[in-house]
Parts: structure tokens; C-alpha cells; sequence
């Protein structure tokens, strides 16, 4: 990386210090999530070349398929125009963002009349991916 | 629509009762933009057909392409897992989603060691898109 942190500048915040992030699938071009990310976790992110979140919840860093093994490997990333939201390309490992176990976190479709219908289909379920509780 | 307004019910609004909404183009699948809706924002995009935003800085609506006349035709609205965001599928009408006359906000791609690097071309000279001042 650069020598100095003009890069983390020159993104813009907001009043809580974090930035959404959405991420894309580099093979099938779909939208896979969006989560938040601050300062450090983009740090992180650039330089470990995975992403990690900042989990607004659980208030930490929030290194994205560390107990499911559904990493997210950083292809490319982009900032738009305003500075203010970031769009990452993915590698998305295990073929699963979605906590649920679906491919991506956008399985809701708007139906007119008949509300948001569940639309993709669980891949695995959450419980092999993240254990027994 | 529906007789009830569940569906709107079931959008988990963020404090200041706004929703990010991300755009992605039909036919090319780039992420286009990434704004935010009110709820009588995204009432007016599903009943429309087109999207219309809330804007943050002008605190009113926002009926994209009302100006350049790059509207945004919705082909399908998803709602992701946490219901907090949503991913719209649209015709980006002109080809261009972005006020700086690109296809894409999210035009800047972050070059290790050299920061956030414009890499596509503007497509129309945004003064033609709005107009002289």
C-alpha cells in the first residue's frame, strides 16, 4: 500500500465513522450484501486481501467468514463519486454470503399484491455452517 | 400493490427512517449507484415504476432523472435478509447513472499504493446533461 493514508481520507465517513459496503460476486455478477466497514476494517481488508466488517450489533470487527469459512476475497474496490460508499468485488468462497445459507442476502423479491417473497434456494444449512449452539 | 402496506412494514427503517437502496443495471450487472429511500419514497418508486430516492442533502424527494433524464426503470426490488436494505434491478435509461456523466458512481478503483484511480470514461459531458448554470 501507499506510504501514507491519503486513500483512508479521502473516503467519507459518516457521523459514526463507518462506510457501506457493498459486495458483488466477481463470477455471476450478483449482489452478495452490504455491511459496514470503519476505518480500520478497511484497513484490514486492503491489506489481508479478505474482507472485514465492522458489525454495528456486536460493536467489533467482524472478519467475514471466520466461523463459517465463507470468506470473501477482495478482487477490486471501488468508491463512487461522493466518497461515501464502497463497492467490492468478491471471490466468494464456499459459493455463500447469506448467513441463512443462500447465495446472496438479496433472496427477498418484491411480489405486487403478495409482499417480499423468498425467491433462492438454501444452499447449506446454517447449522453446518455455523455449528450446533 | 397490496391492499395492506405489510410490505413497507416489513423494511427495517435505520433511525432517521431512511433505507439504502443499491441500483444495478439489468444488462450489464454493474452496481449503477447507491442512494436512500423514504418511505414514501419507495411507495412512490413501486407505484411509479421508477425509482425515486430521498435526498439527504436537499432533504426532499428525489425523482431520479427528472433533470438529465436518466431515469431508472424498475425491473425487480429485492430486500435483503435484515430487511435493511434494498437492491433494485433497473433499465438505467441513457446509459448513465452518475451526475459526472458516467455509466457508474462507482468509477474509482482503488490502486494499491496509488489510491483511488477514475478508470472509466465519461460517457456525456455532465453541462449537457443539466444544462448551463
Amino acid at each position: 500500500m501507499s506510504d501514507t493514508n491519503d486513500w483512508l481520507d479521502q473516503v467519507t465517513w459518516n457521523r459514526d465513522g463507518l462506510l457501506p459496503a457493498i459486495s458483488q460476486d466477481v463470477v455471476s455478477g450478483r449482489v452478495l450484501m452490504m455491511a459496514w466497514m470503519n476505518r480500520e476494517s478497511l484497513q484490514l481488508s486492503v491489506d489481508g486481501g479478505y474482507a472485514v466488517y465492522w458489525s454495528r450489533s456486536r460493536s467489533q470487527l467482524w472478519r467475514k467468514g471466520e466461523t463459517s469459512g465463507n470468506r470473501q476475497k477482495i478482487e477490486e474496490m471501488r468508491l463512487d463519486c461522493d466518497g461515501d460508499t464502497l463497492l467490492i468485488s468478491v471471490t466468494q468462497e464456499g459459493g455463500i454470503a447469506c448467513h441463512t445459507g443462500r447465495e446472496s442476502c438479496f433472496y427477498r423479491r418484491l411480489d405486487d399484491g403478495n409482499g417480499w417473497q423468498s425467491t433462492d434456494e438454501v444452499l447449506r444449512d446454517p447449522k453446518e455452517l455455523y455449528g450446533p449452539k
